[in-house]
């Protein structure tokens, strides 16, 4: 009784939550412009309703009813998870938490107009201020080791800073001398541009990345796709995520990567079981989890040259100009290793490299090691080290991402270990179904897709990452996997 | 400082609102199909949230410690309006009220069953269950001389069932002669579809009323323009007003008149004082004010031969079959005055017959005058009373209209009460402008713009539409007007 009592308050939090996606979709989608100043009043609003009714009485005194009760596995772990948010929350001083969404809110317009105008220092106040209250959030919330645990736990629970420590050693070192033996035999490959020209008609990429995706088993009747200026997935409600991608006139590739990106997060949300929706237990299992199913369809499946067997002729009849081009010479332009200054463009084996580099950096303001004052020149430093480029601008640097502006610390890992996890992923499929080859360049995805229901999907946030990933790989997170499909992908020629 | 306090608390409510509108938009218009079933859990847990916060103990304090300050006339507006829709919240039993959220998400969707398979029982119990509801709803507010009064109330405030019976005897009298003095004279004209051939490819036709909107003064920047199944106007927050329309390949006119409409509603939203904004007197006079708006771009401007001159040449531009038709042909292919059954697809002088008809079915179920069970056949009778036509199936006939089966008892009259201003707004505006025809024809929209500015929109809701439409015209509310408009302009050739 109390177990379901329990839920239906979740599911009223997980209806204003919804709200508030939807408001969040629009706002990157359809919004006018003149409606922006208002939606962030209402999004204000909204999110301090959530707030409250995260840490209110009643939910604290429903969890303490069910935790006596709950039985089964499932409802054992939603009263887990939903004890772990709610004493979470119950820590952060309501007061900081409205500061926080004010201050964010404000940070956020700046570092776009830091952004276009290539000056850090329009930004640097108001983001040390966001890094001064993360402090404060952190030590509120809470760590054992490293303040940055308290962040990091968020997004990757269970995993310690020191054990992400240890992974990037291991990446970093492994890392530099792949980039070391690929980057040579790289400099002579072209780009899309370079070895096609003529244009690529927005609407046929739209119409093409439609098809894309539902072949790849995204449900038009649960989901859309649109356009905006960064490609995302916002899951609005049950049977309802979204998608956007956005393109480019003389690169399609741009618009079908990010598609099969958000198209990866869509299918993870989608694929969890309806019992659990809107519940804690409702979730994928972390946000390098999620990362691991969009980073899967993208580069492990997507930039493959089995991938690339199958969509080649859907791809001729939709750019007639791809005809004359052909298979080896698309997947070098797909594939070119490079070291760069932004990490979104950036190649499968430098991407790690970018995430590092903000790693460190972030993990050093949050514990005061580092001051917003000199993130610049630490950031130009960084570069040197991991990508042994020199920084050119801000923009193009540290201006980049918008995350820390937005207060989101600790989730930069996520894409590392979205990456590491999928390399798990894939060495265990591969085994699993025997022919992965042949299923990818015969595009029969639902079996590819089943067994991420059966093994991922199917758990929602069941399991914490570092057990989930120990139950589909048999072994411990481990980034050995990932290094040995891009050795296998670019030197051994196997992909 | 209490007035500015409940300032405050009636913004944070307005901010719930405008989530509430951007879920209906979406709903209306870019929701996947699988996502419906959620939404309106959604939609109902904020709607349970606006009445609480309507309702709230906190909400009372405020109004009863600002009536003691407010000083000037828009704050003592403010507190009149808000303790009115207040004390009339507080009447309405909580329980009652989340009943009849979920009674009319079911009818609303058996009323899609029912008019799809043209079978009214489907539909029949739910119906009686929302008028039962209905008549409690309004015996809680309560009323003086009739129940309808109090629903009555909600949409045109002051404006009694009496007075409004008085209105229809004149109308229908006044209606039924000029129908029969116009009819036989237009059984001869032809529709579009008639002297047109070929398609008005969609996408021409959406840049053609954006054009047309935007010419209007519809600033893109502060509001879209989209399609959905049926055109509507909502207001997503500050200087955010959306609206639709739906296009026909074979008569863009349906896009262009149904643009118009939505076009003025919007114009009345964004011409109120900002300052108001979120305020209950922020809002149109009413919701026969905000009808008169949308029906004069429509009907006044959109369809009088003025315009034409003003549009053909656009017209023809964008669809180049159009330049063989002559203005005369044209004009008579938008005015055609026919008996026929569906409300929304009438000419302006049928259009307030098929209002009536409405009206009295609507005021006899809420009196306990009519069953729902008789409710096809009264519709029928009235058809014919009123029409001078035989009712041929549901379709077209009790089951063509959704308000009903949503709970929307007492909005019907304001279509026609929207003429009725209408044609009083446009006699004043004709004499205080002088060339009107003039204006229209060389698309000097700014012009009336001003003027129902200055004497409409920025009074926002302060004063009652009684009192409004007596300060513009300086007379009491009178349908001799529109009488005399459509006299003008189908006997008289005067438009």
């Amino acid at each position: 009784m109390s177990v379901k009592e329990l839920k239906r308050e979740l599911l009223r939090i997980a209806k204003i939550k919804s709200a508030i996606s939807l408001l969040q979709w629009d706002l990157a989608t359809y919004i006018p412009p003149n409606g922006i100043e208002w939606r962030a009043e209402v999004l204000g609003e909204l999110s301090e309703y959530v707030f409250s009714l995260l840490t209110s009485e009643r939910l604290g005194e429903l969890i303490y009813e069910a935790q006596e009760e709950a039985e089964n596995e499932e409802d054992i772990a939603l009263v887990r998870l939903t004890k772990k948010e709610y004493e979470k929350h119950k820590k952060i001083p309501r007061d900081l938490f409205i500061e926080f969404q004010k201050k964010r809110a404000i940070a956020e317009k700046l570092w776009e107009e830091a952004r276009k105008k290539d000056d850090f220092s329009i930004l640097q106040e108001s983001l040390s201020n966001i890094v001064k209250i993360i402090i404060e959030i952190a030590d509120s919330i809470g760590y054992e080791e490293n303040r940055y645990d308290a962040l990091l736990d968020e997004h990757e629970p269970g995993l310690k800073t020191s054990k992400l420590k240890e992974i990037c050693y291991y990446m970093k070192e492994n890392l530099l001398i792949l980039l070391g033996e690929i980057e040579p035999k790289h400099l002579k490959l072209k780009r899309l541009s370079e070895i096609c020209d003529g244009e690529f008609p927005l609407d046929k990429q739209k119409e093409f990345c439609l098809k894309l995706i539902n072949t790849l088993g995204f449900d038009p009747s649960s989901g859309r796709l649109d356009t905006s200026a960064h490609p995302f997935t916002e899951l609005i409600g049950l049977k309802d995520v979204r998608i956007t991608t956005r393109y480019d006139e003389r690169d399609f590739s741009q618009a079908m990567f990010a598609a099969l990106h958000e198209c990866g997060h869509a299918l993870y949300d989608l694929g969890i079981p309806e019992r659990l929706f809107g519940l804690p237990t409702g979730d994928g299992a972390s946000s390098g989890f999620h990362e691991s199913q969009a980073r899967f369809w993208e580069n492990f499946i997507g930039r493959s040259s089995h991938f690339l067997i199958f969509i080649k002729p859907i791809l001729d009849e939709y750019f007639p100009q791809l005809k004359k081009i052909g298979l080896e010479e698309l997947w070098q332009a797909f594939n070119i290793v490079k070291r760069s200054y932004i990490r979104v463009s950036s190649d499968e084996v430098t991407y790690n490299l970018h995430i590092m580099l903000r790693f460190e950096l972030e993990e050093a303001l949050v514990n005061g090691n580092l001051s917003v004052h000199d993130l610049p020149q630490a950031w130009g430093e960084k570069m040197e080290e991991y990508l042994g480029i020199k920084a050119r601008d801000f923009r193009s640097g540290v201006l980049q991402d918008i995350h820390w502006a937005s207060g989101l610390f600790g989730y930069f890992p996520s894409y590392m270990l979205g990456n590491i996890y999928a390399g798990q992923i894939y060495f265990k499929l591969k085994k699993d179904v025997g022919n992965l080859e042949e299923i990818v360049s015969k595009g029969e995805f639902n079996l590819i897709s089943n067994w991420l229901k059966e093994k991922i999907y199917s758990f929602g946030k069941l399991y914490e990452p570092l057990e989930l990933v120990k139950r589909i790989s048999g072994e411990e997170l481990s980034p050995k996997y990932l290094i040995e499909y891009l050795r296998d992908k670019f030197l051994r020629g196997e992909s």
